[in-house]
Order: C-alpha cells, then sequence, then structure tokens
C-alpha cells in the first residue's frame, strides 16, 4: 500500500505533525541549533509585539518556523529587524535549561498565552509531563530573570546560544496558517527560517533555492502548455493539456516497457468500489479521513479508490495460485484520488486525484529479501536514466509511545517485516534513514526520496514489504510441498505519480526535458517562403520516422521562430533554406547552443530516433 | 457528448422506452406482423389463464414481447402450447380494427386490468387520445364478439392473421419484469418472440442465436481470463485481468496511432468535478438520473463524471484559439462512471464505468461536413481492419410530440444541426436510419451500430454535431478576418468503450483475437526435456523481437500442451524437438489447424511481426 508522502518540500505539515516538537527530541546539533532560533525568533517577537500570542515553533526540513497571533500584518522589513535581535542575543550568548513542570505551574507561566494553554490542556488529557525552557542572558549579564523567554517546551536545544554561527540562519517567508491546521480556528501569522551550520551552506541553500523559484513547475507547466487547472472544474485536479499528456504517455511507455521486461503484469481496476473491500482492507476506519465521502448506489456505499492494493488483492485471489507463478507482479498506473484541505494544495506536487506507478508483488518469504533487492534495483535504474544522481528511503517504523493506537498489534509481525526490510535495503545498497513514527497502520513504510539536479529533495514514491494485508484479505498460494502458504506483498511505485513526477521532471531539467519526454522533438524553421515547401516534406518525413516534428510559422522571421522554439524548449531545430535543399543536408540548432551543425538527413535522423530510443539524457 | 447506448442487443428496454407502443407507429410490415404477433399471445395467454394481468406489449428488434401478471410461473411447455393457440388464431385470419375511446370508455372495457387502468390514467394525464384496437374471428366463423381480444394500443397492425407467416415465429424466452421497470411495482412475468418474414429467415436468426450463446463473451471472457468480478468491489466494475489489460492496452495504442496520424492530440482530465461544471453543460439537471449521488469536499459537491465532453471544452477554453488550430481535436481514453440498475448489468456490455474513445472535434461550420466526413472514414477504417462487413448509425432526432420537454428549444438550431449531419452522412456515404425521439436534449445524436462475422448486431458508440455546447461553453476562436466565431463540435468514439469493444471482439472472433491482439501470440512447446534448454533460448529471442511469447508447460505432454494452447485460442504454437534444433527449422502450427508448418526461424519472425504491424486480421 502506498502512501503518497505528504511531506514534500515547501509544502506546510500538517495538523498532526505538531507531534514533532512535543515527541521528538533532536538528535543533531543542527537540529538543535534550528530549535533554538525558533525560541529566539519568538522572543524577539516578544520584545516587539510584547502582547504576541504565540502558536508553536518547530524544527522543519533545513530549519524552523513559529506561528504567531500580532496585532498587524508583518512585512519584510519586520524580518530584518527580527533577525538583527536574534544575532544580537546570540551575541550575548544566551543560556537554554529546561524543568519539568506540574499543569497548575504551566497554567499559571502561560495565563496570557491562550494557545499555549491549549497545548497544556491537551498535554493534560494526554497524561503527558509538561516541560519548559527558558533562555536567559547569562549570568554576567546580571540581569533580572524576567528577561528571559520561557517556552512550552519538550527541549532539544543548544546550551548556549553561542554554538550558533549568527551567518548562518535567515528569517526567509511570512506565511499564514491557520491554529492548529483548522480553518475554523484563528489565523496566526507564520514565520519560517532557514539555519546552517556555516554561512556557505547557507548561501549555497539560498542560491538553490533562488534557482528552485526559476524551475518552479507550475509556472514551466503553463508556460509550455502541460496542463491548466480551472475553477469550474475544482481546485487540486489537474487537466493535462495534449503536451503534458505527452509527457505522461512517455513515462508510462516507458514503464511498461521496464516492468514488461521485468515480469510484470499490468491490469486495470475500478476507481469506485463498495465500502465492503475498504473493510477488509482496514481502510474503513483507519484512512477514512483521507478518503471522499461515499456515494450511495442502490443503499450500499461506495468509495472513491485511494489506493489500488486492495483492488490488486482481490485480482491475486480470483483464482488458486501456485509457487510457479510467483513473483507474481501486478502494475497499474492506477488513479487514486485522496482528500486534501484545499490550502495544502501545490500546483502538481500535492493534488486531489493523481495516477500512480503501482505495482503490488505477491511473493514467498523465502524470496522476499532478493525480490525487495529487484526492485530497489529497478528503482536504480530509473533514476540513473533521468540523471538523477541521489536516492534514498526513509524507513518508517514504528513510534513506540503509540504502539496500540496507530498500529496494528501483532509485535512478531512488526519485527520480521522491520528485519525483512533492513535486510532487503541493505541487499539492494541503498542508503536509508529511520522515522521514528513513519510506519503505516500495517506496517513499515519506506519513503523513497530523489534528489534534482540542484540538490533539491522529492517524496517521490514509497517501498514497502507487507505481512498484514496477506492475513486480511487470506491470500495465499500452494507451494512445493502441495501446501498452502502466505503471500508476502511488496509495494513499490518507483517513478511515483504522473503528477509529482511530471512536476519533479520539469523542476529537475527546468524545463528542458530530455528528446524523448520532449512535446516537441524537432520544428522545421523555412528561412523563406522559397523552402517552405521542402520544410512540409521535410515534416512527413520526419512524421513517418516516428518525430514529433512540426513546423515554425510562416509569417515569422527565422530569428523570432528560433527564439520561439528556445521558449517552447524544444530539443531540435532544423533550418531549411534553399542551400540545404541543394545539398540535401540538414543545419541542426540544438537547444541553448548558438551554433548550428551540418548533417545528412540520414545522420540527424540516426542520431535522433537513437537518442530517443535509448532514452538519453 | 456521446451517450453510451442504453439499448444493446439482448438488454431490456428501460422504463422510458415504453413510449415505444404508444408513440411509434411501426411502418413496416414486418413491423406490423410483430405488433400483432405480440396481441396473439396476450390473447393466448389469456385464453389459458383469463385472470392474467396483462402489462405492455410493444415491439423491439427482430421481435416482441408481452408482461403479464400470473397464478404461476410459466414453464417452456406453456410457450409451446402458446405458440399452438396462436398458429390457431392465425391459421383463422383474425381481423385486427382499431378505434378512438373516450376515458370512461377506455376504464370500462379494462376494468379488471389494473396495468391497463394505470395506463389509461397516465394517457389522460398526458392529454392523449386513446385508442383500442380489436382482433376478432372472421365474420364467416359467425361468433360472439366476446371472442374477440382487445387492448390499449396505438395500432400498427396487419389487417387480419393471414399476413402473418405461423411458420415464421417463436417464442424464445421467459423472463422477469417489474412494472414499468420499477422495483417497488410488481414484478411480471415476460414472455419474448421473435419473427420473421418466413422460415428461413427466422431460422437463420435461431441459428445465430445458438452460435452466439456461444460466443458469450461473459463465459470466453472468464475461460480466456480476460476480466473478472468481484462481490466486494461491487456489480458492473470490472478488474480486468493481465491478458484482458493486454486487448485494451493493445485498442488504446492502435487508435493512439490513428488519431495521432489524423492529426487528434491526447488529454487527459479528472474524474471528478465539480457541479458547477455540470449546470454549465446542462447535465446538471438533465442528466443527474444517470449519475452517481455527489460527494462533499469542503462544502462543495464534487460528482464523478459521465461524459468527458465538459472538461475537453475546459481545455479548448483554456486559451485563446486561432482558426489556425481548427479542426482542433481532443481525444482521451476517458473513464466515465454512470448509473445502471443492478438489474440491466451485464457483462462487459452494460456495466457503471467504462473507459470511452472519446473525442470532440472543433471545427469551424463552414468546415464541420468535411470533418464530419472524415470521421465517419476512420469508422470504416478500424471496422474494416476488424472484420466488421457492415456498420450503419441510427440517427436520433427529436419527438414532435415532446419538443419543449425534453430539448433545447431552439428550432433553427435544430434544424441546422440535423442539416448538417444529414449532409455529412451523406458525404461519407454512411447507411443511416432515423430514429424519431433518439435525439440528446442539446442535439441529433448518430447511434452507430456494427455487426458482428454472425449477424450480431452491436450498438458501439456515437456521433454527433453538436452547436448547443458551444454556446453554453461560450466557446470562440478568432477567425481568418480576425473576429471572434464561434465552433461547431462533433463527438465521437468509433471503437466505443474498451469495455463494449472488448466483448463484441470476442463476440465477433469467438475468442479468436488476431494475432496482434492476442495476450499470448506464440507459446513454445519443447518435444521432451532434450529440447527445453532450446525452447527457452527461442523464447529470449522472441521476447527481444517484441511478441508475447511463453513456454508449455514442462510437466506435460506435447499432446497436452498443444490442446492447452488451442483452448487459450493462441495463433501460433511453436514445437521445438531435436530435429528443428539440429536444422534450426521451426515447426509452426497455427490455431485450429490439424499441421504444422516449417519454416525458418527468420520467416516464422518475419511473418508474424509483420502481421502483427499491420494488425492483421
Amino acid at each position: 500500500m502506498l502512501t503518497y508522502e505528504r511531506k514534500s518540500v515547501n509544502t506546510l505539515p500538517k495538523k498532526s505533525n505538531f507531534s514533532i516538537i512535543i515527541s521528538i527530541v533532536p538528535k543533531s546539533n543542527l537540529e538543535n541549533i534550528r530549535h533554538s532560533l525558533a525560541h529566539l525568533l519568538a522572543a524577539a517577537v516578544l520584545k516587539k509585539f510584547p502582547d504576541a500570542k504565540l502558536g508553536i515553533g518547530p524544527t522543519i526540513e533545513n530549519g524552523f518556523y513559529y506561528d504567531f497571533l500580532l496585532p498587524r500584518s508583518l512585512s519584510p522589513e519586520d524580518l530584518k529587524e527580527f533577525e538583527k535581535t536574534m544575532r544580537q542575543t546570540i551575541k550575548e550568548r544566551w543560556v537554554f535549561s529546561g524543568k519539568k513542570v506540574t499543569a497548575d505551574e504551566a497554567k499559571n507561566l502561560f495565563q496570557n498565552q491562550p494557545f499555549k494553554l491549549d497545548l497544556i490542556k491537551e498535554f493534560i488529557e494526554e497524561k503527558k509531563q509538561l516541560t519548559v525552557y527558558s533562555t536567559c542572558p547569562p549570568k554576567t549579564y546580571n540581569l533580572k530573570p524576567i528577561t528571559c523567554f520561557i517556552d512550552l517546551c519538550r527541549g532539544g536545544h543548544v546550551k548556549n546560544t553561542g554554538e550558533i554561527n549568527s551567518d548562518a540562519f535567515k528569517l526567509t517567508e511570512i506565511a499564514a496558517a491557520y491554529w492548529h491546521g483548522d480553518e475554523n480556528k484563528p489565523q496566526l501569522q507564520r514565520i519560517y527560517g532557514v539555519a546552517f551550520k556555516n554561512k556557505k551552506e547557507l548561501e549555497a541553500y539560498l542560491e538553490m533555492e533562488e534557482e528552485a523559484k526559476k524551475r518552479d513547475h507550475r509556472k514551466l507547466g503553463q508556460d509550455l502548455e502541460l496542463f491548466t487547472f480551472a475553477e469550474e472544474v475544482g481546485p487540486g485536479l489537474p487537466l493535462w493539456l495534449p503536451k503534458g499528456t505527452i509527457v505522461r504517455d512517455e513515462l508510462e511507455a516507458w514503464a511498461k516497457e521496464v516492468e514488461t521486461a521485468a515480469g510484470y503484469q499490468r491490469v486495470v481496476t475500478p476507481h469506485i468500489t463498495k465500502e465492503d473491500l475498504y473493510k477488509i482492507s482496514g481502510h474503513i476506519p483507519y484512512y477514512t479521513d483521507d478518503m471522499y465521502s461515499p456515494m450511495n448506489i442502490e443503499n450500499e456505499k461506495y468509495y472513491l479508490k485511494p489506493m489500488n492494493c486492495p483492488h490488486h488483492h482481490m485480482i491475486y485471489k480470483s483464482r488458486t495460485r501456485s509457487y510457479r507463478e510467483l513473483p507474481l507482479r501486478l502494475t497499474e498506473y492506477g488513479q487514486l484520488y485522496r482528500y486534501e484541505r484545499s490550502g495544502t494544495l501545490h500546483g502538481l506536487f500535492r493534488v486531489r486525484g493523481f495516477c500512480q506507478n503501482d505495482a503490488h508483488i505477491y511473493v514467498a518469504e523465502k524470496d522476499v529479501v532478493d525480490e525487495f533487492a529487484r526492485v530497489m534495483d529497478m528503482h536504480r535504474y530509473y533514476y540513473k536514466k533521468l540523471g538523477i544522481k541521489n536516492f534514498k528511503v526513509k524507513l518508517g517504523i514504528r513510534d513506540p509511545k503509540n504502539l496500540r493506537k496507530k498500529y496494528h498489534g501483532d509485535d512478531k509481525m512488526w519485527a520480521k517485516a522491520e528485519k525483512l526490510t533492513r535486510a532487503g535495503l541493505k541487499k539492494a545498497r541503498v542508503k536509508y534513514s529511520e522515522d521514528v513514527g513513519g510506519a503505516a497502520h500495517y506496517g513499515p513504510k519506506g519513503d523513497v526520496i530523489i534528489e534534482s539536479v540542484i540538490g533539491k529533495e522529492y517524496a517521490i514514491g514509497t517501498i514497502q514489504i507487507d505481512l498484514f494485508m496477506p492475513t486480511r484479505f487470506n491470500l495465499s498460494f500452494i507451494n512445493e510441498r502441495g501446501e498452502k502458504e502466505r503471500p508476502v506483498i511488496i509495494h513499490r511505485a518507483p517513478l511515483g505519480s504522473h503528477e509529482r513526477m511530471v512536476g519533479f521532471l520539469l523542476e529537475h531539467f527546468a524545463g528542458d526535458f530530455p528528446t524523448w519526454l520532449s512535446p516537441v522533438q524537432v520544428r522545421i524553421a523555412p528561412v523563406s517562403v522559397k523552402s517552405a515547401a521542402y520544410a512540409r516534406k521535410l515534416l512527413e518525413l520526419f512524421k513517418e520516422k516516428g518525430l514529433r516534428a512540426d513546423l515554425a510559422s510562416e509569417s515569422e522571421t527565422l530569428g523570432k521562430n528560433i527564439r520561439q522554439a528556445e521558449m517552447e524548449k524544444i530539443p531540435y531545430v532544423v533550418v531549411v533554406g534553399e542551400k540545404e535543399m541543394q545539398d540535401k543536408n540538414l543545419s541542426v540548432r540544438l537547444r541553448h547552443k548558438k551554433e548550428n551543425v551540418k548533417m545528412t538527413i540520414e545522420d540527424f535522423l540516426k542520431k535522433i530516433t537513437e537518442e530517443i530510443k535509448e532514452r538519453r539524457m
């Protein structure tokens, strides 16, 4: 079962992620620095706005944020002022120290902070120990304790602010956020910051962010006419334009080729399904919040499918299976629908419907580690072809504090699933880190993270070894000894969803798709009307050879046509004038190159068709 | 806008089709014969069961039916008895005659027939003239009028039963049907009959039906492992197994190739959509009964899409269009969901979700007839390739009695749309008949009917010229003179839906798909274990060449493996023994042939790859 990764870069954590600041003690020093900076930010804001009401201030990837209710809207100037105050505090080497407090003490300390009182109430309900952290000037300054900043916090800080490099952080953004992510609660102002070990790292990050902004897939996707959204259709529901559909189709054709060669079998399953199926799978009730409200058909509830797995299990079950058929690899570019709050939607990265490169592999337990490694090899193959230098897995395991609430209760099964997954990752030589609390209710979950050429990370899919669903669906096969045996399931989606993958590729390539993915591969630009007929002949020839070719506008100048092709990021422009007509050569201009290259028609066709066939970068 | 043809062969008309018997006067003599036979059947039933309560008795394709409430369940023996009575009546040359009656007269005549009283009530509400028809023995018999059979009927009969060939009809089936198709009303017994001009035609039809039964796609689809249904998923929602998915994929790849060559551009649109879009298109309220109940997302209603058109119109609208782009042909194998009562579901022919070979062509009015003819040429091309000898169009036009209720009110627009459609059909040299009342609310609708090799007809898709939606969506393009102009839309789906097309092809080919559509194209059967390694080598070679090849079971005899391949309807079995290993020849057995053919590996590969590439039958 592949859960669509929620914490993509640059998207806001959901309400449940709030637990980060109270349940996870950051381990690395950089985490401590970022967490400490969040406190310094709150102190700086309180200094300027003594009546500010404080929300939460967790660390996030690359930095931190803090939410505030303030008497007025913040401006970029305010951020500069806060940075200045924070740098002063750093210089003064303020000291962090924490202590346990009782509920009454906490309520007293935060009597003017309604959001903190909310949190205290929740802690009491959950019977959790309350702790507070103070940030105070060092004693040498001999100031009164009233100047300390005190926050409700589980800790994870530097000892004193002297450990923080004051040149290595920056407040980057002001955004709006509802308290507890709930649109019925007050809207707060969220200040984002980033922090690194040193100035060089900060600058590299800011540069990457600057570059990333230029590569924003939402703008590129619009400029290149790949997809669009319409108010009348609804948010988070992309309409794929002809050029975007070509990119999707090419990715799917590639997956089909690679998967067929690897023994996968494609299937197609319906998008709506009776609730019965989701009761068997446990999506009802565990996943219901992420699903759309049911439709009523002849007094039965039907749901839009949020995952393909249950349907694939039903196909597996449609007849008796033999060990000879295993590993049975069922694959589907399956269309899934999951509820996302409109506020969290983000271009193609967070949508309400997406088409996933899904597969479920049914395999004997003795073979699951080998098969897992084969699956990771397929990931590696895809990513290498796409010029992705790094990928890694974040292995979501159970949060030991939440054992019975969020996860199935068979500890032995958990231990075995984790062991098998780690063995598979080791065998496949894949880098991985652990994510406590990141497991699914039915087992450990590996999030696959890929890195673009500019070093930005994207959660693209997940990989999982699942021992739980085979029991829920009562799956079996007849083994070599003629006995019924329970298979293990591997869930995987190396190319993620079309939505996220096309978004990633746009940012990764800055829109300069390799030729095989380019919606238009060759544009033919006649020098003048004299060569227009010849250009049309060439067009026919190129199309016959299976190229996606078109003609430049006959009413524009060559220069303008070449600039237009550059803007459309077309890999090849073939310029034809009278000279080219006579000597039957082509004058070929490569994308972003200033010079044309002369080559024969045959050579050009050989070069480009090979490049496409081999899916070269 | 393509409405999925509801009246497939062998499926029951819906409630609305009831209007057939009261609003359409059958024209052909055969129609009159069938209609008359329905009366004779009712008379025969009344003779045996004097307390029978009569429902309706319309003509249908190839025959007629009549519904009855009876004191007991009918058996095939009863049908024989009714046939005998009917033949006697035919022999006696009973006479039909009709007359207008008042409401009171009608109520009096049918005082013991509650269903007829229902109909009379409806007639009165709709202010329609009531007519009754009597069927009486000729005067020469000098019997009392009490022996006549009298029915509430609009007419359309033979003059006397002597016109009916008593060897040319047969009562074929007993089925259950709710009064008015409403499951809250009494369940009646429906008797189906068929009738033709002569005995020869009847026998040919019965023979075709017998053959059709053998070809039933539901059984073939299961035997060949193409698709399955699961109770937990829901009725009418097929799960496509790997082999069925190959057939779908091949059809879609073909469509992509043909459509791309014809200048179509593929798009992908979401499956759920805000109600706003369907209000613009008029699906709400006109089509709501065929749609699933809405889902609630953040206080907005979202519907599963029943048609792709509105989404394509939104893509058309996503930017300004120029005459240079027209005809703009947007195509999508689009997944649609429509409500069908569970009782009407039928294998792949009537499902709740289907994937349609849809396209919408936006064209200037001056070019629409030419484009329409091009579209029909594409239909012709597809059907010829598939070995379909005949296809025709049933042109649905407005029912003049229902002008303002079911259709938009712009009479000029209707006249123009009809004129253009007829001109297109004429230009394309397509046979067509008229279907009064078969129009959509927004315009005339052409149902495309194809005929299988055994002569059975299937409604596969529709073709329409639409002047209405361009106004609803306010579509425009900039014409040659720089002015805004309204385009015309052509809706078309030559390959219908995957569901119906695969069902049709199964019955058309009796499961013997041509090689390009066959899930397994070549099976390699080693004569003994000695040639097993060579067989595996050949398998690799065949797969490299892009063939879908597999190996026969090594634990079975050659004879059994060949029988197995026959059962799976695999086009080629390549038998390899020691002899073949030595002389590097292949022994190739064609499907349903008793003899093997010797050929070199090269010749075989050339033959089969060409056959596939050219999609030969």
